[in-house]
């Protein structure tokens, strides 16, 4: 019994892994047909999320069978329940990356609005995110998780200076609205993505501490108890 | 064992109910500051987003709790894996009801743009979709389920058809465009209501049928086998 627990938890972490690698191509690639005005690129994103729609549905059921026949107790529990939640942010970043493809193959019809610096800086920032929090998963490593919490910050005020910019745009002449309103909607996304690794991380400390870091928990509490 | 168990079961039906209703009553008031123009109401759900936050910490614990102490089976332990999932879309409700009136925190300090038909009838259809998905969770009623996952268009195609309306405003007159954008938002914002209340009601299917309809894998499944 117990062999055959640890070879089902191998497989679900090869499994949440290839998702996330699957996740994490797919915003390069959304994001480089953009920069590279690559329109079969960007329709290989929006055709090619079926893999990752699939491996939701595997997880899932692996999930469920490994709570089902081994009734898993303290970190396995917790790491199992989160494998449940970790799954569907995944497949939501991958959602995230076809929105940006679609996006992306409407903008690549159009002249150029603006170089395109800060959209590439945060996909990579995101990317990077997504990486270290399911590393951080498979590895059990809260300090990294944490780490992952505090990055996305810097990605918010990307998504809000970037948003700034192109009202600017957008005012100056009307023939930049499409055009800037597309762009603010892919920093949405990547925004977005951003927050799914968010999501994760705060689910890996979950698993490792046994205690919720969601909602800034913890400073509330330090305040209560320094009031 | 068994009569703690049907109690437990009973509490976490309870604060599912509580927090739907909380993030129900919170989009209602978003929207309503929006229209009436009500600051002071947007500053109220801005603020008491905290209940929300807590009661799905609290699900959490109970769900863990009745995973690790009763080893549930079969329907009962794709319902409690499920309500994991579920309290977190609920968590994310209350986030857009949030994000909704900062919005119209913003909107109500500027002249108004239009008169607002189209977003109060989305807000409509979203909180009507989510008090039906837990309606049919907490009564596993996949037919009220599987309506609710049929609404998602209707409000997708009134977010499509405001979202072109606002950009012939924004094109019309430089002056249009943040108010434009902030209705935008506002929208999308609905929209993901929506999105929510489908996700959370493909899990009603699968807590009651034991399989899954996410991805239109029903809709492929026929199509390959009248291929």
């Amino acid at each position: 019994m117990e062999r055959h627990f640890d070879e089902e938890l191998k497989e679900l972490k090869e499994k949440v892994l290839k998702s996330a690698a699957l996740a994490e191509e797919a915003i390069a690639k959304a994001v480089k047909s953009l920069v590279d005005r690559d329109a079969k690129l960007a329709e290989d994103v929006i055709k090619h999320d079926v893999p990752i729609n699939m491996l939701e549905i595997e997880i899932d059921q692996l999930c469920m069978k490994l709570l089902a026949l081994h009734q898993p107790a303290a970190e396995d529990l917790r790491f199992i329940a989160s494998a449940l939640r970790i799954n569907t942010e995944l497949e939501r970043v991958g959602d995230e990356a076809v929105n940006i493809a679609e996006r992306a193959a409407v903008l690549i019809t159009k002249p150029l609005l603006k170089p395109l610096i800060d959209i590439p800086r945060m996909a990579q920032l995101a990317q990077r995110m997504l990486k270290d929090s399911i590393d951080a998963f498979i590895t059990r490593n809260a300090g990294l998780a944490r780490n992952v919490c505090k990055r996305d910050d810097e990605v918010d005020s990307l998504n809000d200076q970037l948003f700034r910019e192109l009202l600017t745009y957008m005012m100056q002449d009307a023939k930049n609205i499409e055009r800037a309103l597309e762009l603010i909607l892919v920093a949405r996304h990547l925004e977005r993505i951003a927050d799914h690794t968010t999501n994760i991380s705060e689910d890996v400390v979950y698993i490792v501490e046994g205690k919720t870091i969601k909602h800034h928990i913890e400073e509330m509490e330090r305040e209560n108890k320094n009031a």
